[in-house]
Parts: structure tokens; sequence; C-alpha cells
């Protein structure tokens, strides 16, 4: 069965893509813009851990919303929920089996609800799965200790290879304060699989 | 790392301990009250299927609560969550560094919230993992027919190795009746792995 993983280049996604790789034929989906290159970074991760990747360039108007959103909550909570449903409805436009993202049990941006996940299953005719679910926060960082390589740091110096570094760029070039609107939080750069 | 799975011998809970074995050392757990000798069919497919097996010895005075809880409400959810949430604290008893079940994303009972989730965890300074927990229904049945081998039928005819048969059979030995307090559903045993 083959299926697409929106994939950020960071270790919740790839942890997601080894725990599929026993039953699917995964593909790493980076979805994108066309803001920056960030991408490339999915794309080296991808080729070092040998899995298939695809570039996803999602609407500019959706970033534009999105950004927008922010801008108007002052939280960046909804305007990135709103940038992941459609980064996973461009992925299961794409043909998939089935469509999976990297979403934890403790992740609170993006959440994908039990009525959206159904929703996308019935009309695009695909399954949904969200591998990490059902694992925390404590579960997810031992994996990552025992399996990957990784580069960690601040957002702002360690960017993510999808659409949300696009997005901190955006609201930026709009005079937007990033780090009002964005919570400083750690990002990681996966180098390898142990 | 070391993980204890409650294992029913149905599907879910063997896909479960196939996506778990990539990345942990799974022992398959059956918790019974001793009620009947249904765990052995547990004991029999971790064997066929190369795992580990331990069988947990659940307080009969847990059994008798639900059973109490069932006839009283009518319908078995909460009396069937009291027992899954018992057999879940005597797994982490047992001393793995995580503890898992089967339960899926479109399961109504049992369901473990994030927060009793959270509290199992830090009680027992263990990772709680659900694995399935972000497989729907059809995600879960297209595994099923990829990966396993599996005998299929009512309730009634093939039953669970674990608890729940268990807690059938007292209700009924209290002059419940089973199709009134039980839904029928389908059970599954799971023969060898494809």
């Amino acid at each position: 069965m083959r299926l697409g993983l929106l994939y950020s280049g960071g270790k919740d996604s790839t942890l997601a893509a080894l725990l599929l790789a026993e039953f699917y034929d995964v593909t790493l989906a980076t979805a994108h813009f066309g803001v920056t290159d960030d991408w490339k970074h999915a794309r080296a991760t991808a080729r070092e851990l040998d899995f298939p990747f695809e570039r996803i360039e999602l609407d500019c108007d959706v970033a534009r919303e999105a950004a927008d959103r922010i801008r108007e909550d002052g939280f960046p909570r909804h305007g990135i929920e709103h940038v992941h449903r459609h980064a996973l409805e461009a992925v299961a436009r794409e043909g998939f089996d089935a469509v999976a993202d990297g979403t934890r049990r403790d992740d609170r941006v993006p959440t994908v609800s039990r009525a959206q996940a159904q929703s996308l299953e019935d009309r695009h005719d695909v399954d949904y799965i969200a591998p990490l679910s059902g694992f925390g926060r404590s579960a997810v960082d031992d994996l990552v200790d025992a399996q990957l390589d990784v580069t960690v740091g601040p957002s702002a110096k360690i960017t993510r290879a999808d659409y949300e570094a696009e997005l901190r760029a955006l609201v930026a070039d709009d005079g937007g304060a990033i780090e009002e609107y964005f919570p400083d939080h750690e990002q990681t750069h996966v180098t390898g699989v142990r």
C-alpha cells in the first residue's frame, strides 16, 4: 500500500516514517509555498534515510490567509492548522492509499480531530494515519535517542523544512514580530538513522 | 527498551505488537481473572508469533465491581474500562519501561484519555503507548488483511482470551442476559503472521 507522509525533516515525522515503513511503501512529502528553499533540507534527509521524496507546492493564497489569521489572533495555532489541513488535502489528491503526519499525543498544534480525519478519509477515499498520536513526549524522546541522529536548536536557527518556516517568514515580511506570535520552541533536523 | 502490551489474541493487539516490535522488546501480557482458561488462546498465538508471553492475574474484586457496574448501567462500557485501567496498572507494576494496548482511533470501549495516560505514566514512571490510536477502522482492516491470518466470528463463539470473556461469564452467572448488556460484535483470533 502506498502512503504519503507529510514530512518536515524533523524528529517526529522521521520517526513516523520509520514506524510506518514496516507496513507501507512510504513516500516523504514536504508541503511548502515556494517562498524559501528550506524544503531542500527535507529532501536531503529523505535521501539519507533512503525514502522516496515528493515536494508538494501549496497555493500561496493559503499562506496569506494563514498569515492574516495569525496576526489577527496573535497566536499561530489556527493559522498553522489551516495550512496543515490544506497540506493533508494536497497529499491525499496525489493518489496515495493512505496519508499520514507526525502529530504526537501531546502536540497542541497542529491537531487533527477524529471528525476531520473521517472527513478527509471519506472525501478522498484514503486512510488518514497519525502513527505517533498514541505516543507521549517522553516515549518519542526515548525513541529518537535510540534511533536517530539529530541537530537540535531554537526555531530561529534550525528552520523546519516545511510550510511552518515559510509562514514565519511571511508574517515577518508583513511587519509581524515573530517572537510575539510564535512561541520559541526547539526544532530538530534529522541527520541520519542509527 | 522493554514494553508490556495488553494482549487479547485478537487482531488489534496483534497488529500493535508487530508495529512496536520494530522499536521495543515486546512482551505480550494477557490479563485475566482465573475464571476461564481462555487466556491459553493468547499464549498459543504469542508462541506462534514468537513473542514472550506473560499471564497477569487480576484481583477478582475488580471483576465483581465491573460486573455489578455493567448490570447497573445496562451497558458494558464503564465496567470494561474499569477492568482495562486495572489491567494497565498491573502491567505497569511489572517493571516494563513502557506499557501499551491495542485501542484504535474509532474504538468506543475501552478508551484511555490523555489525562488517564499521563496519570499512569507519572505514577509508574513508565510510558503508555497506544500504537493504533492514530489508525482508523479501515486502515486497521487493510493491515490485518495484508499481515495476519485470522479466524473471525461473533463474540459468543470466538471468545477473547483476556478479561472480557470472563466478564461476560460473570455477568451471565449472576443471571444477566449477555446479549442485552454486550452488543454483539465480531471477535478475531489471530492464527498466524503472513
